[in-house]
């Protein structure tokens, strides 16, 4: 069991009714791809063809931020206000979306940029499924 | 002439066709409200009636961690990706509208809620506009 | 192989003489820390003595935010600057240190400090390691 | 009156002997580095000579994430753990330190690094005055 379910197991109040695996996998999810896309920024800006890769750094960067927001406030459950957590999940999708179509122009020559995007698009999968499950 | 404006003028390309004064505008409430927000939180924390304001605390949180995401996507420019600024944007409006009617809900017990709830109004009209006037 | 350590060996640029399993630990650890953190501020804060925890909650959201930073210092690598990161590593283990005695207080009452209260541990024990590691 | 001091004003609890105005002053600074960080990091990234300056984006980067922790930890008092402040202080005044040189390097050529370098110097000045401050 992740932390993070270990965490949602030990939470003292209900969760609103919103799927307990489906959150933490949500959560995880986010927390990895901030990570990642973090790294990712950081490779690009390693590169030779850096000046190629301006548009993938600043995207990396804007869905690391997202991807952080999204996941501390999936991290908040009780008094849950359902519509911040819809509101945020749809703008973490859409920047999921938007790094792994960009990542994915420049998996074929660099790695990072491999990993980054499929970080992006499980990002986006977890997302869609909780927010399809909170109805 | 702000910091954040400065920065504006200072920068070495185009700003995709937006609206400098509305951006800095923009830029300029994210990063004021998710420090009044902050601030909020921990004050609402210190109340002796912390138990009632469980819920503001945590819409605190979660607008301050949004607000601070908007701030920083807005001030990342070339290559601009309209699609994750426009998402940005609507969910930071609705964190703030949250946020400013669970504050305003205690804004005559506590000053520090009625501060919260005016930054929280004037960062969601200020990102509004902002949006609007992309397109 | 998680997805740091895989991000680290697509690392197009040498790490600077840092240990990459080191830092693949540290960065993990401070990410996992920071969301444990910021789950059990919100755990603490649903609470029925929430007015007892308050120095639990804020010491939380501390940590949290210091965690949060750390991991993504770390995992920016190229034109490495030693100091920055020792400086950071630094304030990472003082402020897990400072949660981790907190929330070891409520350990035996509250599941989620417990947790919290190894995940403190594990990653100031994880930041000393790197941090002596730097040389 | 600022909305940081508005908002220290207002706080329900004493403040555990810090100087009001050094503390305002303190979160001011931090905030405003950050947002300048951001925007210098991202200014950087659109000029010609971005192969020269991955060093001075990484720094602002990094001082961007340590500047908005500092900010944050600053803005939560009751409680008030001088430990965390002092760590945290401590290591922002040394990435203010770093981004400022760094900056300054680039400032003739660059009026964004100029900006981001007084801004840097600014920063760890009101930092360091307000560790100064806390004994």
């Amino acid at each position: 069991m992740s932390t993070t379910e270990q965490m949602l197991e030990s939470y003292p109040a209900g969760l609103g009714g919103v799927d307990k695996s489906r959150l933490a996998e949500g959560i995880d999810a986010c927390v990895d791809c901030a990570q990642v896309c973090t790294a990712c920024a950081d490779a690009c800006l390693s590169e030779d063809m850096v000046d190629e890769l301006r548009k993938c750094i600043r995207t990396c960067l804007d869905c690391a931020d997202m991807c952080g927001t999204t996941g501390r406030v999936l991290s908040r459950h009780t008094g849950y206000d359902a519509n911040i957590s819809r509101a945020v999940l749809q703008a973490c999708i859409t920047a999921c979306q938007s790094c792994a179509d960009e990542c994915a122009q420049h998996a074929e020559m660099h790695d990072h940029c491999r990993i980054c995007a499929e970080a992006c698009r499980a990002c986006g999968e977890a997302c869609g499924q909780l927010l399809d499950s909170l109805g």
